[in-house]
């Protein structure tokens, strides 16, 4: 079970998160905290992180740059700070734990305003490239898996200051340096894109699994980049996390699963743990379909709720979330091994098993060709879609 | 104005529209009309929808095969009133009016209830082909200057009866198909699709823009089609009319627009007439930097409200339209002419207008010289992006 | 178990649902069906209906007026028509079976195109009221627990060309004279009036439970009538199925639930069968809490999706839907059974139950005080609200 | 025109906003602020407040306690420091400005995260009403013409751990008590709830005018509290900004208008200033026949965009806010003079002007009677509703 489920646990929202809101302050006081941004304190900081880890019984772990360390007054000095708590997290990993996957933080800081690669300041475009370099190099030297990519500020707020196709062009570029860079140092994790409809801006250029690919294909950049589908952002859109993970599998480009969880009707990324089993289930299905995620994984990119402030609730949000992907994957298991589900859907498709079926899927069957067996054959008859029996199916298992 | 202003009446919700909504029955009762579906019926329609063309003094229109002529018992029977009824339509062009787009009916009959070219069935995909073949050859002959797929059915409802690879393998197999007979009959208008989020799926295929477009990348359909872009289908996706067409133009694919429009917060489809003159200012400025349309045009696929139900509300309809995209189409010009606001968009992308912005562009700047760089400049510093003016800008020339 | 789970089937679906949707024509041709709407028909469609809830084991079933008989060419032959069916209906029902609630069909016909109570026409709102009183008079003689209102056209496409206070003004005379001639008639079901938020129109006048509420307030007509929550409108709006549920029951007005689903990302209505058992769970919760809802109970207000067409659909859609609530029931009851829940919402409030508190829910602290307490207690601390908690409490039962 | 268009600038946004955003920092760095929260501060940016609204123009301003001064150690303290920030802000007043309401900040600081009068701690309760108490002296102290109550944290994040009758109960409690105390201090401004349907909770309780009006009437408060509808949050409904606008004023409840505007599509809360002019105009036909808004107004709720960070920005940003709204208020006048959409309407209803008419709003007219009517007169005839032709109208004048 443990090679389906490479848990991890998001460095930013579980020691990183304070409970702020657009509407609210601080709310987590955690006992560890001494109130300061000093080195001191991230390392204090990266001690309880493995800490919670290890009682935890997890094995992987994912960050950005800036969560970790503190920015200092140059990015000469900032790399220095960085380099100090790396190195004390490299020592603390031991030989069990290591990244999921490391990433920049390129959208808190305010010179990303107008984004980092899409900025159209050329001097953070500038920026971001040294920063992404440098959270590749820490990233290499921590062991990491993978390597993300999420465009928090790369889109628009309005069409009417912004020139897109220009944005998306530096995009591009960007990543395409990053990954030449990539091949340099020798790196050989996965870089991952993380799609996003909106939020922070009205349109985020990697929207979802399709806008994103589409734009990996334009540049030609399929080949150096997979995807990191996060459900919370895919709930979003209107067709939900499934549908996303599945594009993202069906084109070949299925690489992590950030496993949490939205609202699905308030507009606004929650980011919560996921609890929902039935979720987890049809997510589990498509993980099993793809062979498993590895070398990604199963990252809990959620966060506590703000109104939860117990050092216990850490625990008790990470293990609901376990255990519901554990029950996920059990299920889906057995939906598998039921077989019923599957029988139906190549039932569904029989009448295509046969030699004109192929003929039209080699490309060998044209309109010329059809209108014949058509004008033969008559009026189609159709099949029930059986969508209430697959649910009693699905519902069986659960 | 009238090169720009490619206007288009369609013939299915102007001739064939009936106030028909899920909790409701017809409401239209036009004095042409006399409750058959015979030929002679669909003649008289046709003569109705010439009449009122000519009346609007517009010179294209649009049609499905099947809202201009009724099904035969046969595809032969069928194909056979086709031919009857576009005869007539053709001598009743005469030499100005003609077809800015044709297209088949897929999605009413039962038949396609699970798909046309995505059916599980294969007899519905081999009859979609024939239906397909033949309102091509129509629209050819009667001079269409466009033809137009819209996936009606292509989508699915659950994930848990469907194999959506093996169902965009075939989408893209049928279009395929379609592409080579459209060069062996010599027509030489453009083919497009026109995407659509949801509805009457869960999730159709050719969601919006960058889906389609990614569709068409990926198995290699790029040349063969271009994008009809609707406002009123762009308005279900959460960023609206104006990104789906500007996402069409940069991908180098807008090649017609549906200029409609949807209720901004229902969910649902409501195929209005577009009366907001900011949206259609905004829908022109895209139209005027892609060159204009031709040979597509703005294509009135809107429906007159269900509780709307005099003659003279059709030509009330489609004047407001018209006035409507008049308007927004002088607004867009005296943007342009002002230059205020492309100013504003130049200035905010100048730092880019030198060496180094030209190196980035060629992707000629590695990671490491841009951090060489980044050392060197220390903290970015930012400009304001100006929302607020450009807004402003905006409403001065409304 | 049967006291708490009144289930009733929905004549209207399962028996006049075609599976038409706005793009499609009807795919549902059930044997029993002639293709007339005669009465013969009727008769042999209301057979058919006593066959399937008997075969199912249910016991109530609900119907609009329209349904069940066809309409005539004057409303006397079509109070005849309705009479015949009904009497049959009677015989039918036997000593076990009756009508969970009857309606009026105030939607459909073209005369209702503006509303009913709440047209704009003087002659509608007569012929709504002389329908209403029929369907009234039957419910009645088949022995009807309740009588539903929905207003399917009662709101508005656009404020421009509506008088929204005029409108509900009308409204409220309607439903009082309504509950007059209810109490004339000595029926003594309850009167449900049954919220949805849009669809199909802009905006439905019953909304929700909290604005059919303050409707029912404004006017005068609590006492007169309670609500008809229906989860797959509560699934349009943003809060969902529990919410309202809860809202009606606090507002001491839960009558009955439609237990069907939505989609809860598309924005229209799709009247699903309910196969979430997390959903059923909340649901039943709130039941309970509500010690059950007799007379009212839970009407499968649901259809089969339009791509499924055996006549086996039905009864597998009916055991699912049947399932998930005494699964719902079970869960719920183990839920309250083992407390954790409870007490952790016990525990969450419990600084008020105390003297301060007291005086506090009884309005006698005033704001002098309490500012008093204020300022001698300090700083207020406050306790985690364990959110994960209990959602990992909830799972357990699941 | 001044009369109808009694503008105001709103303190928090304009001088405490500060560009965070849920994954971004802070992004203005006014000339004006010195990086601290002291009380020179708390003055110079008053100071400020006032310059700027005399450059504007404007003589009306809106403000949470918590933004003009700084919290101290304790609430005596913090009491004193508003005092001191208040006594300057009296000064700057003059004669011709003054507040058009003030509120108090019951949602950022940590001890409000279960909610302020909903909250589960008592003492937070206690702590509210202390807060509100001394809010409602400072605005009377002023001569603010109003007082608003917005329950930022009025809600839930889920039912499972919460008790929303007990809540809401709570919260009438507390508004009574607020309503004691104003008249207990000879307060004669007017009390305003402030409805918004979500954020910073899944369920605000204040939900929108209707829900709001709901739960006045409830508990008893109708009279006592009108309401203030914020475009911004009407927006977050599917129905928009103009229908919460006639809800209040049908309701005899419409006292403040926030004049800002959100995006109709994202999920969450934009607050942007007003541009659209077709928005306005219907908001000011609303305003018209509410015999405008005195003693309430309208409240520029609105902040800069993050990325717009010039001092200027801020004037642009009010000067178009001001402009958009005075255009709509001359477009609406048009409207009126005009008379043809008036007489629209009139027209559509006239069939209720007679003496069944009369006798039907007089609640005279019983079922028995109507039904005689309704055989009597047989089929109805409706009219069209020209939903066109008033949209046709509405864009004549724009």
């Amino acid at each position: 079970m443990k090679d389906w489920l490479r848990f991890s646990v998001a460095f930013w929202h579980t020691f990183r998160g304070t409970g702020v809101d657009p509407f609210g302050a601080p709310t987590k006081f955690w006992p560890w905290e001494d109130g300061t941004n000093s080195i001191a304190m991230a390392k204090r900081r990266m001690r309880a992180n493995f800490e919670f880890i290890n009682k935890l019984g997890v094995d992987r772990w994912c960050f950005h740059d800036r969560d970790i360390a503190p920015e200092g007054k140059t990015l000469q000095e900032t790399n220095s700070n960085l380099d100090e708590v790396v190195k004390l997290a490299k020592t603390l990993q031991g030989n069990n734990i290591r990244p999921l996957w490391g990433t920049a933080q390129l959208f808190m800081h305010p010179r990303y305003m107008h984004g980092a690669a899409t900025s159209s300041e050329l001097v953070v475009y500038v920026y971001a490239a040294a920063q992404v370099k440098k959270a590749m190099e820490v990233t290499h030297y921590l062991g990491g898996e993978n390597y993300v990519f999420w465009g928090g500020r790369e889109g628009y707020q309005t069409l009417l200051n912004t020139d897109m196709e220009f944005e998306l062009d530096h995009m591009a570029k960007f990543l395409e340096a990053a990954a030449a860079y990539k091949r340099k140092i020798g790196f050989t994790g996965t870089l991952l894109i993380e799609p996003k409809p909106q939020e922070p801006t009205k349109h985020q250029y990697d929207w979802d699994a399709a806008t994103t690919t589409n734009f990996l294909r334009k540049y030609g950049l399929i080949g150096d980049f997979k995807l990191n589908i996060e459900c919370n952002h895919a709930t979003l859109l209107v067709t939900g996390c499934h549908h996303d993970v599945e594009t993202a599998r069906i084109n070949g480009l299925l690489g992590n699963i950030d496993a949490n969880s939205g609202d699905a009707q308030t507009g606004w990324d929650t980011d919560q743990f996921l609890t929902d089993t039935r979720e987890a289930t049809m997510i589990m299905l498509s993980v099993i379909k793809n062979g498993g995620l590895a070398p990604g994984g199963l990252n809990f990119d959620a966060k506590l709720r703000r109104e939860s402030t117990d050092v216990e609730d850490l625990f008790i949000a990470h293990i609901v979330g376990m255990d519901t992907l554990a029950r996920g994957l059990r299920y889906a298991a057995k939906l598998i091994e039921d077989g019923s589900l599957a029988k139906l859907i190549h039932k569904r498709y029989s009448s295509f098993h046969n030699e004109l079926g192929a003929l039209i899927e080699a490309g060998k069957a044209d309109f010329e060709m059809l209108e014949k067996k058509a004008m033969e054959w008559g009026e189609p008859t159709v099949a029930s879609a059986k969508q209430e029996l697959a649910e009693m199916i699905f519902n069986s298992v659960l």
